[in-house]
């Protein structure tokens, strides 16, 4: 049996050979299958276009039917060189010059040659279900200092269903596209003249993004968290100790140099809280100590990789540190897990997939039995909670075992939300310490842990999952009143402020256009209540309320649309 | 007849001339009258302490009743130079370096001789009242790059009593002090590791910066302002298009480079409000629109000129923009004063100077017609609110008129607050517009304003105004629950969690300590009220409570207690 990823790869063979027939003059890159798809590279003469997928699809479907053996050679480095250099081929010589050892694996379909670790299915007729998807950009090796090549996006599956089951769910994924739904809503964006990867959150993008943090803030301080505010920028000497210049630069910004001393953009903001912690001696007594912020932190991203608000260069991590003693970790570790799904659920997520992480193989830092204990600590929390698990065996960081919670969207999508990490490393290297019973000094344990995973990634996680129409809690305008014609603007502007003076947030809409049409745009912007107001609502005090989705409530008094709005956004969060 | 200033220089010359005669290889820097006294800058072989002063002080008395006069002299720079150079004093001569053309003023009393402009007393007799305060290092130049030079401060007054009463109200200062204070309560502090001017919120103030912030972010929500959020960092040309790199670049971070393109830390929020405006058009009807922001600015201070939380090289901007037409400006200026009064006096600061800072006679843009429009509204704005100002001719920034409001605090002391500015600059150099009713494109007016200046500098007048006793709705802990005994724990943690359950901030204290103890401790910590719990009151099912400073307020149930916080929670704010 062939797997997906197998059939995918071999069906991006197919594509390139047909590729190959219509562009002669193609330079070939590589051609991966990926988690859901294949893609291939190409260096073209002119740029591909998405009209250019059908001919390069009939091509593939015929080449299909030839059923054409995949065949395997093992050719010395120098004969594949040689065969690829003849050919202009640049990319493929690249690629031969980075393989280890004497030999490279080629495969040949029909007359088309490729540099291929493989496997492939064994020949073309065991591919039937695939697709094309989209053409785009994307620079050799993701790096904007490259050429841009040419990508093909298509996809292959087992069946024709499971294909179009897949066909069916991008259409969705396309109408939830946090990137386009941001600029319809007015949500947030990017701006060249700023800088790749750094958001811009406009009004009411930052309404929800306030939102989303007092609610954080609040569930943190009652949860027994004290809130820390650090700087954005520290000394080269911090990163040194904490061993981020030594294991992290490659994800830092270049350093400023300041006063004869090179200061680093934060990537994280654990060196701050440990200093925090360094400020006075603990006993025993106070811990644990849990310190949050939502800390705005840069890390840097090839330009190539960055996609919307799920993959930037800076960002807000929900961010805790807790610093217990050994006895104490079971128990803190049971509490963030619950405080995690529970954080999850307010926000109408409820389906999760969860990791344990244990120890990596090569490099890693301490002792065995700690380990062990961690492990342990992590399963025996999910456990407890009831909450099953599968496990990463040696997925951990190089300082500790870690659960990741990823949640299931409305079309069964992943996204990662939770981790809770253990560190062996940052309590070593600053000799943090705390008094214990026995009055010696003793090494705290320490967990970090993001509970939304950071602000943007969870916004853009939430926008699709909900598509645009936020819960009623979450929404950043509650209701829009709209005048039934212009000469009932000053009644809109007196009722939208009576209810704004309820602590509703709400505009209006007094422009002299049909009720047919503002109607309409309250809906594409996913406003949650309209309420209409014309003559016979004045004469009768009230508002025809309808909800999102075209539901029509009747009318109501403002009292009861604000009593209603008021109840409608309590169903999350309590 | 003297100013204060002219005496104050001259006893710096006095006290200059004891240490000649106490320490003959001391070198002379400079020695200047400041806002509140005097300092001379020497460079000593071995460090002065305060046990020196006396020794200086009796010097400078003998010195003064000898009633020696300051007799003033041209010399050739050449001459004064060479004077200087003989004697070693490096400084004096780097200073005639500096100094334009051909003379110099050269300054004698008794054997003492200074390069100085003047003026000063014609006697030492005319000085009578003064003190010496205290030693402190300091570069030369300020530049930690200079030599680090031993620093006498000292103050002189017209008459013995103002001086008596300065000194009163310096030690009320001292213990003001939001530097200590900041350390002994737990809210603030800096930290070598990470780097001068930059400020590591301890839990306690980042309570009180949340509380500042929430309440500044409701008060603007309410007052139409939209919240937005923006990165820290932007390309090289985005400051170039706004000016900073031409006229602010020395306050700026130096650059980071990111994929070839120069990346700076943000001085100012300014140009990533104006590319939120203009990721849109925008209509007159849009108009006013405020973008609000708890900006995160760093800008770049000598380090010997930081001063705790009053000057910081990061700091948290409560900034705003306001892009208006030229119709709304005199609202929109009105409004704004009266919300910055508001947003002052809600914190209980309700004493202010307000100044007009009108067009600088060099170096301005914008044309005179404009100016005088804008002045006016500044004006007018203030009349309307019968708001007494004071004139600061040509104070104005290049880009625009302003009005400053500084607060004066329970000593008397003035700080820096609101600051509303005109900007003709920026809405040319971004090319701003908005569509009239004409259906032309405009150009909008743009207001910045900050209306605590920065939540750092903010907390920092707080404390000293309050003395670190904040009022209740400020206070990082409300009440403090404290067993009168070790055995009444239980009963401590159960009222301690009923309290924090209604919402009020709560802690407990059930260590073996004698109450008293306890109750002095709480007193240090500035804690509000005090709820004590013994046999009795578990009896019957009360606490005792005490609010700071003393006072009995005899026994409450929780929940009096808790409606007697939540009321006097709320005295400030409504």
């Amino acid at each position: 049996m062939n797997t997906v990823e197998t059939i995918r790869h071999s069906t991006s063979h197919i594509m390139a050979a047909v590729v190959k027939q219509l562009y002669p003059d193609a330079k070939f890159a590589i051609g991966p299958a990926t988690a859901d798809g294949f893609y291939y590279d190409f260096d073209m003469p002119s740029p591909l276009s998405e009209a250019d997928l059908p001919k390069i699809l009939k091509g593939m479907k015929n080449l299909v039917k030839r059923n054409l053996p995949f065949e395997k050679a093992e050719w010395p480095k120098e004969k594949a060189r040689a065969y690829f250099a003849e050919r202009g081929e640049i990319y493929k010589c690249e690629l031969i010059d980075d393989i280890p050892g004497d030999t490279v694996s080629i495969y040949k379909t029909g007359d088309f040659l490729d540099l291929c670790k493989g496997p492939h299915v064994g020949s073309t007729k065991e591919i039937s279900a695939f697709a094309l998807l989209s053409v785009a950009g994307a620079y050799w090796r993701g790096s904007e200092k490259n050429k841009m090549l040419q990508r093909i996006y298509g996809t292959a599956f087992e069946t024709q269903e499971a294909l179009d089951d897949y066909l069916r769910k991008l259409t969705e994924a396309k109408e939830r596209d946090h990137r386009k739904l941001g600029k319809e809503l007015g949500l947030y964006d990017f701006n060249d003249q700023i800088g790749p990867g750094l958001v811009l959150w406009y009004p009411k993008g930052a309404m929800v993004k306030t939102l989303i943090e007092d609610f954080w803030r609040s569930k943190h301080t009652a949860a027994g968290y004290q809130l820390v505010y650090t700087p954005h920028i520290g000394k080269s000497t911090l990163w040194e100790t904490s061993g981020h210049l030594e294991f992290y630069q490659d994800s830092m910004y270049a350093p400023m140099q300041i006063d004869e001393e090179e200061y680093y953009l934060k990537p994280m903001n654990c060196p701050f809280h440990i200093m925090i912690y360094k400020s006075q001696w603990h006993s025993y007594r106070e811990l644990p100590i849990r310190y949050a912020e939502l800390g705005t932190v840069y890390r840097y991203e090839l330009s190539g990789v960055l996609h919307g608000l799920l993959r930037v260069r800076g960002f807000t991590q929900d961010d805790a540190h807790i610093i217990c003693t050994p006895e104490q970790l079971e128990e803190e570790v049971i509490k963030t897990v619950r405080f995690s799904i529970e954080m999850l659920r307010a926000f109408g997520l409820n389906e999760f997939d969860i990791y344990v992480s244990t120890k990596p193989k090569e490099k890693a830092i301490g002792e065995k039995a700690h380990w062990d204990e961690a492990t342990a600590a992590l399963k025996k929390a999910l456990e407890s909670n009831n909450l099953p698990y599968q496990i990463d065996e040696g997925g951990g960081a190089f300082y500790g075992p870690k659960i990741d919670i990823k949640i299931k969207d409305a079309i069964d999508r992943a996204w990662q939300c939770s981790t809770i990490q253990f560190d062996f490393n940052l309590p070593e290297r600053f000799n943090m310490f705390y008094i214990g019973s026995d009055g010696a000094e003793h090494r705290p344990y320490m967990i970090h842990r993001a509970l939304l995973g950071s602000i943007e990634r969870f916004m853009g996680t939430l926008v699709e999952q909900y598509k645009g129409s936020f819960p009623v809690w979450l929404a950043p305008v509650q209701v829009r009143v709209l005048a039934l014609s212009e000469k009932f603007a000053d009644a809109v502007e007196a009722i939208t402020g009576q209810i704004r003076k309820a602590g509703i947030r709400v505009e209006a809409d007094v422009r002299a256009e049909k009720i047919g049409f503002k109607i309409r745009e309250a809906e594409t912007q996913k406003i949650p209540f309209m309420a209409i107001v014309g003559e016979k609502e004045i004469a009768d005090n009230v508002v025809a309320v309808r909800m999102r989705g075209r539901k029509d409530l009747g009318t109501m008094t403002i009292d009861a649309l604000v009593d209603h709005i008021r109840k409608e956004s309590q169903q999350l969060t309590t």
